[in-house]
């Protein structure tokens, strides 16, 4: 068994409230999920990701990026020392992602053929060969609760035909990841201790900012009959409506008893408004990345507009504000430490600015998650 | 009330168990005070460091650097916060510097004179004056528990002339460093909060690597009469015989009721040697600094000669080593994670790596200490 997802509610609006369960664990959609590019949530430890958010719920899923662990330590290594859940001691559930969107986006000299990609390491300027075969390889050997197809992200913008021929080879290659992923996932590092249970291998629809090309893309996948879908290829740049409308058409296309997940978005207000347009899982380094740059997510006041309020915390409004960062934020950073003293740290360059940083945004987006829940329960008719 | 101070017991060798009564709690001794330059224990959360330790007892004591907070974020502001207690949310006690050690070891341009040292500021290289009077008003606002007397920390090596005559001008300063504490004691920030209680002012015993001198300093400053005397000026270069004589031929000076305090060591074997001979308190950046360097303390396995074996965790003999950093120690840190992890983190820069080793490190720091403690307790005749 990879995974069940049951539904327990729909909102007028598509919003699904629902439930994964998976090898480590369930967890509550709809999710967000902290990333954790090197099998670490930059700055953060593990016990303290377990209690963060309200009800000291804690973090229900993390990433680890495939590309990463890959290049270092090494899947090898991480295999043999049990997994990616064991070597960085992190018990829930977890997701790797292909590793493509760092080839693309990192890695120097790409040569993309039919088969794979050719690229350089960023670290070490050492050369690698990514195929599908090898990234599910590669993902098998972490042992995350969910792995992805190798998919080709396509530079943007595009045009329409080059963005078809990408798209096709990306299906090319989902159809070799299926192939292999179904042939190898007994070789998971954990097979002995859940023997009933394997790993599940996500799709990825894409077709970049073209609604007929997302169409295309997911019914293709769907044929495939992944377990779960996720949306890649959005959040590079364009406009939030084409965002919006690239998720909507796709979501239309694809099965509803199926999870949804939109890669690599976003802020606050976009991570709450495409849960409820029925996208189940979501990504980002934004809460942490923000964190370290000191762009603290606070709740609005009265009088102001946004759903989520952005505060530059090196500001100088805040060298003597005695305020914690959110007053109706029950995090441990907003029940200890005010906004003077994390400007502080900040200005100082201090380590502990950034911890403190990244432990209030994470627990601001795994609240916002767990009230969309909350409102999608009250709100809908039972499933 | 400064201070008062209890011991409870004595061994052969010198070595106190006692208790330190302090306005913002008591504090076992012999302690060790983790250093908390900038108003921060770097990379550890405050909520860490109140339970790291053995039982969960957490640091007793921390100190932060007078000179660093004073230039940024000032200590006006401090002031106006509360004070350093209520600015970096640390309800324990708390120990300041005077600045002059890093007035001396971090600044550029120096000018001596009598009144005191003109300096630049080693962030901006702005122009400032330190004499003893404005150490003690700035030590003041920041509003520790005990603050220390500005004292000139001679070059070394330095010759017996030179050692006597900065000796000199550390006494005529720890003179008026006690006049102005004196005169406006009355002015901690948290004096409405605890009006029977105020803070303390420890001496200073200079003399470099001389016994004549260090017994002279201790004369004169017994003379002025502190609640409790340091020893500064060691640790500096010199062989560590050299250390422990001068520490010898020092506490044989001080008063034996008065807490005496061992600035800036050491390694753990020496925490636990300067101890067992009688010294009271000890801070040193060592736990943490090495931590950031990789350095880690554990326990000797059967067959080490150490007391402390020193690891450096980014060797690749560590690369699949799933033990714990000491299987003997009970933190956080070796309760959950590998040798693997930590030199993944380590070899990866990510700031989680600095955080654990520190964790660890301050740790096997305070359980030294809490050994140390216990051996006192059991061996030792009662006072």
């Amino acid at each position: 068994m990879g995974l069940t997802f049951e539904i327990s509610a729909t909102s007028g609006s598509g919003g699904r409230r629902g439930a994964l369960h998976l090898p480590h664990g369930t967890v509550e959609t709809p999710v967000f999920m902290p990333v954790g590019t090197a099998a670490t949530v930059k700055t953060v430890q593990q016990e303290t990701l377990e209690h963060i958010g309200r009800d000291a719920a804690g973090a229900q899923i993390i990433l680890a990026n495939t590309y990463h662990l890959y290049l270092r330590p090494g899947h090898d290594l991480i295999r043999r020392m049990g997994g990616v859940h064991r070597f960085m001691s992190w018990p829930r559930p977890m997701l790797t992602d292909s590793g493509g969107f760092q080839v693309f986006s990192l890695s120097e000299l790409r040569k993309v053929t039919d088969d794979g990609v050719e690229f350089r390491s960023h670290l070490d300027g050492s050369k690698h060969f990514f195929s599908p075969e090898h990234s599910i390889e590669v993902q098998i050997a972490l042992g995350a609760d969910i792995l992805m197809v190798f998919d080709e992200c396509v530079e943007t913008p595009a045009t329409w035909e080059r963005t078809k021929q990408s798209m096709g080879l990306t299906h090319e290659w989902a159809a070799r990841s299926k192939a292999y992923f179904e042939a190898h996932k007994h070789e998971v590092p954990w097979a002995a201790e859940f023997p009933a249970k394997h790993q599940s291998l996500f799709g990825i629809v894409q077709g970049g900012m073209f609604a007929d090309l997302r169409r295309e893309s997911a019914e293709r996948l769907v044929e495939m009959d992944f377990p779960g879908y996720a949306i890649g290829g959005l959040a590079v740049g364009e406009p939030r409506e084409v965002t919006r409308e690239m998720i909507a058409r796709t979501l239309e296309v694809l099965p509803p008893d199926k999870p949804r997940y939109v890669m690599g978005v976003g802020y606050p207000d976009e991570i709450e408004e495409y849960a409820r347009m029925g996208v189940d899982m979501m990504d980002c380094v934004l809460p942490t990345r923000a964190a370290r740059h000191g762009l603290l997510f606070r709740a609005p006041e009265p009088g102001e507009a946004e759903t989520a309020v952005r505060m530059n915390i090196k500001r100088v409004e805040y060298a003597e504000d005695q305020r914690p960062i959110d007053p109706t934020c029950t995090c441990l950073v907003c029940g200890r430490y005010t906004r003077a003293y994390l400007r502080h740290l900040f200005v100082a360059k201090e380590p502990l600015g950034a911890t403190l940083n990244s432990i209030h945004n994470l627990s601001f987006y795994l609240d916002t998650m767990a009230r969309v829940r909350r409102n999608l329960e009250s709100r809908s008719t039972s499933a």
